[in-house]
C-alpha cells in the first residue's frame, strides 16, 4: 500500500430521510440524494466526470440486476458519464465512495459523485429477509439457514463469556443510539428507549432483542468528490479524505480463530497507516452496529480500546455525544436505518455534516477527524467488505 | 479527463476455454482463469492487494446475489484482499480491468487481479434470456419484452437502408469470425461456415440470424495488472494499458439522434486522447459482436473508417487476420462465445496475447497496438455502459 498521487475533498453531501418510504421507488430516492449533493456542492451536473453507485439487493426486490445505478442515474438526468456499480452487501455505499477516491487520486477525473441506495421495505418481510441472505455465500450460508442475526448473537454470547459484558451493556448502546436518532431529523425510528424497553421486546436470537436491531427501511445518500485542488472552487469547507482502508476475511476475531486479524483491525490499521494518525486522534466515529452488540466489538476492534473493555466505555457513558468518544452520534444503525445500499454514504453525511458544524442538536463540539466502519457480507464465516474511512477537515 | 499519476501494465493473462461447462460452477471457472493469471504473471498470491471482480447475471441464474466476487475469491484462496464486484452487464469485466487500473495508478496499490466470470448455461434457455433481459432497465424494457437481439436488428435494418450494406456483409462478418474461431483453442464454436449457412439458420429477428448471434456459455477470464515501474519482476513483455475510455448513454448513433454521440464514440474518443494516439495506430481489435452486425457499426464508431462504409471493409476483407485492420481474431462472439461477465477480459486476453506473439496460427503480424472495445446493457434506449482499453508493448 502506497501513498496517494493525490488528495481527494468531499464537497458536497445529501440524504433522504431513512425510513418506509411506500409510495417511492429506488429511482426516486436516489434521485433525491443526488441532486441534494449537487446542489450541496455547488457543483454543474457537467463537471461530474465518473460515478460510483452501491446497491445491495435491488435484484430481488425489484427485479432491477445488474446496471442499477445506470437506472437511475439516467433517472436523474446524469446519463452519459462513466457508471460504475459497486454493490458490496452492507459495504456497498463505502465501495462507491472508495473507488470515486482513487478514480480521481489517480488522475484521471477530477470530480466525481458517489451514491448509495436502497429500498428494502417491500411490505413483505420474509422477502426482504430472503434477499439480504444473499450477502452470504448462498451455497454454504444464505441458502442454509445461516443468517446475520444468529452470528451476531453467537459473538454476542462468546463476548459476553470472555468479558463479563452482560446483555444490559447492548440494551444500553441501543438506548445511547435511540437517544441520538431523536437529534436527527433523517433517522427511521425517533424516539427514546430505556433499557427495560429494549430488554423486554421481542427476542430475535438470544441475547439480541429487537431493539437492538437495525430496522427495515429506505433511503439514499450520496457525496460529490472532488481532487483536493479545486476543492474551494466548490466550498469554503471541504473535508478530506484522509484514507480508506478497506479488507475481506476476518469476521470479530472472538469466534473462529483468535490469532487471524478481523477484517475491521485489518481496513482499521490500513486506514491509519495511511492517514498518519492513529486511533486517539478520531473525534468522532460512525460504527455499523446492525445489531447493537456489535458495537461493541468493532469499536474493540477498531483500537478506540482494548479488546473486552468496549463495554466499560458504554457504562462510562465515553461514547456519548459529548463523551470522550462519541459513536453514532447520527443514531447509528439501530436508529437512524440501514437501507443497506446507502448506509456507508449515510454515515460519510454525518461525518462530513459533524466536520463542517453543522449537526445542530447532535453536534460533537470541535470535530475536526471523523471515522467511518461500513462493512458486512457473510462468506465462509468470513466478513465479505469491510471499509474504515477517516475524514478530516 | 487528464493524465494519470503512473502507468499501469498487464503481467499475467488467462482465460478458461469458453464453452457449455455443465459439470462446472462459476466458483470453478473463476478460480481457473484466476489461477491461470497468476501463473502467466508469476506474481506471489500474497502480493495481490486487491481484486476487481465481474460478473453480470449471476444473481439469477445461480442465485449468488451481491457478493459474488468474494465467494469465488475464498474459494481461490484469496480471501483478506480488497475485493470489488463491478457488475456492468457485457462489460462487467472491462469495468473491473479499469478500476484496477485506477487504483494502481492513484499509486494505493502495485498489484491488483481482475477476474470476469459467467455461467450462462443452466440447461434453460428461457431462464438465461430472462436473466439476461434484467441488463436493461426493467420498468422500461426488460418486462415489456425489450431486448437486445430485436434491438440490433432494428439497427442492422437502418444501417442496410441508410447504406447499401446487404444481409450479405451481416453474414460475411460471421463468416470471419467463426474462420478466426477455428483458430483459437479456447473458443466455443469451432466450425467454419459460409455465408449461405449463415444466412440460412434460423432467423433471430430479422435480419439477424442464429449464426449471427453469440451462443450461450461459460467462461471466465482474468488479468494480473501492476505499476509500470515494477512490472519487469513479473515478465519481460509486459503490456501497457495506455488507456481506457468509460462512457454510458448513447447507443448507436443511426438509431434515435444522429446528433448525439453514441457510448462507443465517447470512449473511444476518451481513449484515443488519454493514449495520445488514433484509430489509423491500431493494429487490431477485439470488438463487441454479440450480434454480427454490430461489428460494422462499432468498427464506423471507434473510427476505423468514415460512417456508412464498413461493410466495405468486410467485402475487401481488410478485418481479416493478415488484412489492414484485424478485427476479432479470436473469433468474436459469435465464435469464441460470449459468458457475458468474462467477455472484457477474454478480449483482454486475446490482445495480449496478439502483442506478446502468442497467438499461434492467429496471430497478427507485428501486432504492436491492441484495442480492446466492450460494452452493453440497455437504459431508455441508451447504452448502459461502454468501455474502450488501448493497450501496447
Amino acid at each position: 500500500m502506497g501513498a496517494l498521487a493525490r488528495q481527494v475533498s468531499i464537497v458536497g453531501v445529501s440524504m433522504t430521510k431513512f425510513g418506509k418510504h411506500a409510495g417511492k421507488r429506488t429511482k426516486d430516492l436516489a434521485c433525491e440524494a443526488t441532486w441534494g449533493a449537487i446542489k450541496d456542492a455547488g457543483v454543474r451536473p457537467e463537471d461530474i466526470e465518473a460515478i460510483y453507485c452501491g446497491n445491495a439487493v435491488d435484484g430481488l426486490l425489484s427485479g432491477q440486476e445488474d446496471v442499477r445505478g445506470q437506472v437511475v442515474m439516467r433517472e436523474a438526468g446524469l446519463a452519459g458519464k462513466a457508471i460504475i456499480n459497486t454493490p458490496n452487501a452492507c459495504a456497498s455505499a463505502s465501495t462507491a465512495v472508495r473507488e470515486a477516491w482513487l478514480s480521481i487520486a489517480s488522475g484521471l477525473y477530477d470530480v466525481a459523485l458517489a451514491v448509495g441506495f436502497e429500498k428494502l421495505y417491500v411490505g413483505d418481510t420474509a422477502k426482504t429477509t430472503r434477499a439480504l441472505a444473499t450477502c452470504t455465500d448462498v451455497e454454504i450460508e444464505g441458502n442454509m439457514g445461516v443468517f446475520f442475526p444468529g452470528l451476531y448473537a453467537m459473538d454476542a454470547k462468546r463476548y459476553m463469556y470472555e468479558t463479563g459484558c452482560t446483555r444490559e451493556h447492548f440494551a444500553k448502546v441501543s438506548v445511547k443510539n435511540h437517544k441520538n436518532g431523536c437529534l436527527n431529523p433523517h433517522a427511521q425510528i425517533q424516539h427514546e428507549l430505556t433499557v427495560q424497553d429494549v430488554l423486554n421486546s421481542k427476542m430475535i436470537a438470544d441475547p439480541i432483542t429487537l431493539y437492538m436491531c437495525s430496522p427495515i427501511g429506505d433511503g439514499a445518500a450520496a457525496a460529490i468528490l472532488c481532487a483536493e485542488g479545486i476543492a474551494k472552487r466548490y466550498r469554503s469547507d471541504p473535508v478530506r479524505i484522509a484514507a480508506i482502508g478497506m479488507a475481506s476475511g476476518g469476521y470479530q476475531d472472538m469466534r473462529i480463530d483468535v490469532e487471524k486479524p478481523s477484517a475491521t483491525q485489518m481496513a482499521a490499521r490500513q486506514a491509519f497507516e495511511l492517514a498518519g494518525i492513529g486511533p486517539e486522534d478520531v473525534d468522532l466515529a460512525e460504527i455499523h452496529s446492525a445489531f447493537s452488540p456489535a458495537e461493541l466489538f468493532y469499536f474493540e476492534e477498531i483500537g478506540f480500546c482494548r479488546k473486552g473493555e468496549a463495554w466499560r466505555f458504554i457504562d462510562q457513558g465515553q461514547t456519548e455525544i459529548g463523551g470522550s468518544i462519541p459513536v453514532n452520534a447520527s443514531g447509528g444503525l439501530e436508529s437512524k436505518g440501514h437501507p443497506v445500499g446507502a448506509t456507508g454514504l449515510a454515515m460519510v453525511y454525518e461525518v462530513v455534516t459533524q466536520l463542517r458544524g453543522g449537526a445542530g442538536k447532535r453536534q460533537v463540539e470541535g470535530a475536526r477527524v471523523g471515522l467511518v466502519h461500513n462493512g458486512g457480507g457473510l462468506i465462509g464465516g468470513d466478513v465479505a467488505a469491510m471499509c474504515v474511512h477517516i475524514l478530516t477537515r
